[in-house]
């Protein structure tokens, strides 16, 4: 995995047992998993609409957010981003993504 | 960047030019950017759904279908996946996420 | 409600029983909560893309799926689009959408 | 249209030109179309979420919310929730809806 995926994570291992006074990861994570699942959610729905308006810089942060609490939804179930990469490995091969891709839009 | 996101994108790359009757990812960009949008907006609701239902598998699927697809909306936009990581790196030091996720949620 | 919410609800209850290859609402339902919810999310989605590309006709398009795929969601809770509209009674008197709204908005 | 929806458009057509301090409907529109679609995102996804809870009370609040803002959203259009009735109106006919939807699934 990345450094930067990997420091992400970290700060959020670190941060979930935090004061909820003071970190957000501890106070999302205070809330429950609906309330990080909802964060996920809407996120999207925000680089959808920066993605729409042709908003490069937005794109970026949003997508940036979105990351972000995907990695804290993952870090909730005890999952995490490295398991994701995993998976997009085993989809790998040049053509193996884009078949199982494929296969899915069928 | 990690080699899984690497090899992601630059399957992506190659296969932008690919006939979209072979690939995924050339028929996604021929169907243009708001179709691209829709299927990230379409993954995250997945996500949120398998994660909901607290299905570790099936959120790791959606999760890897979802960085999938927000890669080619970013490559779509000439924008990268390491574009959002240094955007991260940017809001990191070990404060530095949560501080600005806490601002964000004032 | 409406003639046509009502007409709506209707079609739904008693498409609800039939065979799922001659009805999409059966079809729907035969495969469960999980993919009529994914639906409502859907076509939210593509609602939001159209209003983005000030897509008159779509919007009225993508709103009338939602607002189908939502009253199915409904009845599948054995719920009906009235509740809904009963929700929207309580909080009414002309301040009192607006401050319940913004209530939650704080 | 039904009388709540008849009231609900009528109350954001006064409250678009209240002051947006004091008005929710003109505080959304004073933050512009990219924000009235936002919400109608968040709200879709939060019905999502209360549906997987089961959670009937959820879903009716969550359903209301969505409708609000799916009006607001229309309203910053220059549509109305007759419109979609309309189109809803015009795929029915006992078949008719059911059919509409089914072309669209394949």
């Amino acid at each position: 995995m990345s450094g930067t995926l990997k420091r992400l994570e970290n700060t959020i291992k670190e941060r979930r047992v935090s004061d909820p006074a003071l970190s957000y990861v501890a106070k999302l994570r205070a809330k429950g998993r609906t309330k990080i699942a909802q964060k996920v959610g809407e996120e999207a729905v925000e680089t959808v609409i920066a993605a729409m308006q042709g908003d490069a810089k937005g794109v970026i942060g949003e997508a940036a957010d979105l990351l972000f609490h995907l990695a804290v939804l993952l870090n909730d179930m005890d999952l995490s981003l490295d398991d994701v990469l995993k998976e997009l490995d085993r989809r790998e091969g040049v053509s193996g993504i884009d078949e199982k891709a494929s296969r899915k839009a069928e």
